[in-house]
């Protein structure tokens, strides 16, 4: 993996553009001899993948399993050990909600404890969504500030909701509240180290008060804290890659990433088709684009083995659609693997085909786990994606003479 | 490589079980054409192959040579570069002896030195074994302890024996006495910090000591010491990985490594079969085990290809043994390569291969050197089979959201 001082130093401009299109949770396991990959009749993909280079990527190293977050900071490029995105944050982009550098993020659960204070339920029989939505009304009404510290709070789906403390001096540096296990009492926030101390302090308070206003919602009567944590301080794509990157996605938690890394997040419709019309539309304002397909990942974790193939099928028939483009190098690939027979993300490395101008020849004949396997870019970790895709495009400097 | 934090926080207890079988310095060299794992008849460990992923493991590194310890330390999951392991404390495990955390291990060999005091033989003729033993019970009858140091001396194979220091304060922060040429005189035990000096004190004064009693045992004068180390403190399996490990070996360096790692180390006889039964015996108690086969190692130390080819026949024949178990992941690879040709451990990268319900498929045949070169794992440090085995087993969570 290249250092970011190496990036800055070699990563140059110039008018060659990239189209990075990631199936979310393409990777999966055979199904019957087959994975949906190889199920799928994908003429477009497999005349792409015969002029194109091959290879499998680890997502975060061998033999890990990663969340949505790291998986896809590592294919823009940054080092998903390093940048550790906290769980309050990747929910807060997961509702669209647009952090400052004076918040502080956290995943909250309605929950119900009973009479000696002992978590019953951890999700207060997921209340329907439209209840959670009345609660977190009516506490926003109640509750707007903390000493000098302002309080957003955000309703999700079914029992989830966010939490955002914005002020002076906050930290996040401190414990969860939320035990993650029943039988157990909520713990109080703790400071980690003295910066620590307001936050605790706010975020005790803020607990008290909630409780003391949801005594007429049962079953909902406590909420529990987890994943208190600040937006990161990463550097953007322009900074690093001398990119001018966009992002098209239908889901919020994946434009908040893109924003993250300093995307210009792209208006688009729902639909496959909306998504690539977008591309095309925007394809003269920025020379890197990012777009995202999730309903492959959204199939793999209902364990819909056809519905994923229909998905792919469906993408394959977009591939002739970017190539008339003509971007300098394009790559399509997954962020994880979403087996269907596991109903989850998983540590399986992911189909990568890169086809550009520059490419070498390579044995792959179809995009499948099997055939990527025997490609000459060989087995890498994802990360290293970004240092190909502006390889092929000439935007990096010789290194040394 | 996973840190060892990261796989703190994602490692979990399940039921899942799995088999680590570990046939020492199995890669090789093609002798007319063909490896002894190519000349081996195989049947077991082929179907084998044709239901699991193959690859090939670097033990260190890329073009390095691994000692047992390293290469060992490596497939149990631990940086070989971070665990360094002394040669004497080697030597201590390599004895069966039992090191606590007060004792300086050193490898130390019966010399021969010249009326001016320069090495004549570091080795002394090879003096036999018998003798060795006769002398190392004469020292230890005259030398047990020196200032508050105990020292216990043990007769090893030839010129080899081993002493241990134990005491307070001491340290392994000093130097070799061994200069390992002949014709210089023996070096001074040097301090290499200010805690390391009652060490090199107490050192040079045993030297002293034992060198005065050996009038009598020509051709043997002198003893020269190095690989003087402590015990290295290495967090153990159950801490980093959750598991409850054994381990199933007849040679007591492997023993003494399974040990230094937390494996409980199981009584077996001194053949295959007892090993494999040893495994069936204690399955209901342990999740992880480790099976050393001892024997593909020292007959391609001895250069004796048809041995070697012999004792690969004899493993096949326990594989539908082991399968029967019902492992939820096994795994079947060297700590390093023994090339026949070379009759030393060689750099060349392990045959290996994975096999669990998760799966993917895999191109290679038969379990050889060229068919695992093929295999979907492809190339990767052996450092990382141990986040593979527990990924297969479900026994890593999800890292980040």
């Amino acid at each position: 993996m290249i250092s970011e001082n190496l990036y800055k130093e070699l990563s140059v401009k110039n008018e060659k553009k990239i189209v990075l299109l990631v199936m979310d949770g393409i990777g999966d396991l055979p199904v019957g001899g087959k994975t949906p990959l190889e199920s799928a009749k994908t003429p477009n993909l497999d005349k792409l993948v015969c002029k194109s280079n091959t290879g499998l990527t680890y997502p975060v190293s061998i033999g890990i399993t990663p969340g949505s977050g790291p998986a896809h900071l590592s294919l823009f490029g940054y080092d998903p050990l390093r940048y550790n995105i906290g769980r309050g944050v990747l929910e807060a982009l997961g509702i669209d909600f647009k952090m400052g550098n004076k918040d502080i993020a956290t995943r909250a659960n309605f929950a119900t404890i009973d009479e000696n204070g002992i978590i019953t339920d951890r999700r207060a029989g997921r209340i329907p969504t439209e209840k959670n939505q009345e609660i977190c009304e009516f506490l926003s009404s109640k509750i707007t500030q903390i000493e000098d510290v302002e309080v957003i709070i955000r309703s999700g789906k079914e029992h989830r909701f966010v939490v955002i403390f914005r002020g002076n001096d906050l930290s996040d540096y401190v414990t969860d509240t939320d035990p993650q296990q029943e039988g157990l009492k909520p713990k109080k926030c703790k400071a980690l180290d003295n910066k620590g101390k307001k936050t605790a302090l706010i975020v005790n308070r803020f607990i008290e008060e909630v409780s003391s206003y949801l005594k007429d919602f049962s079953p909902v009567n406590y909420p529990l804290l987890r994943g208190i944590s600040r937006y990161p301080d990463i550097p953007s794509m322009n900074d690093l890659f001398r990119l001018t990157p966009a992002a098209i996605a239908t889901y919020p938690m994946y434009k908040g990433l893109a924003r993250l890394v300093g995307m210009k997040i792209l208006k688009t419709g729902n639909d496959i088709s909306s998504e690539f019309e977008t591309l095309k539309e925007n394809w003269n304002a920025f020379d890197f684009f990012y777009v995202h397909i999730k309903k492959t990942d959204s199939y793999g974790e209902d364990g819909n083995f056809e519905k994923k193939v229909s998905v792919i099928e469906e993408v394959d028939k977009y591939i002739p659609f970017v190539l008339d483009l003509k971007p300098d190098c394009f790559v399509v690939t997954g962020d994880h693997s979403t087996p269907c027979k596991m109903k989850s993300h998983s540590w399986h490395p992911n189909p990568f085909l890169l086809y550009s101008t520059f490419g070498r020849k390579d044995p792959a004949i179809s995009f499948s786990e099997l055939e990527c396997s025997k490609g000459i870019l060989g087995n890498f970790e994802a990360v290293n994606s970004m240092a190909l895709m502006l390889a092929h495009t000439l935007k990096l400097k010789k290194y040394g003479a």
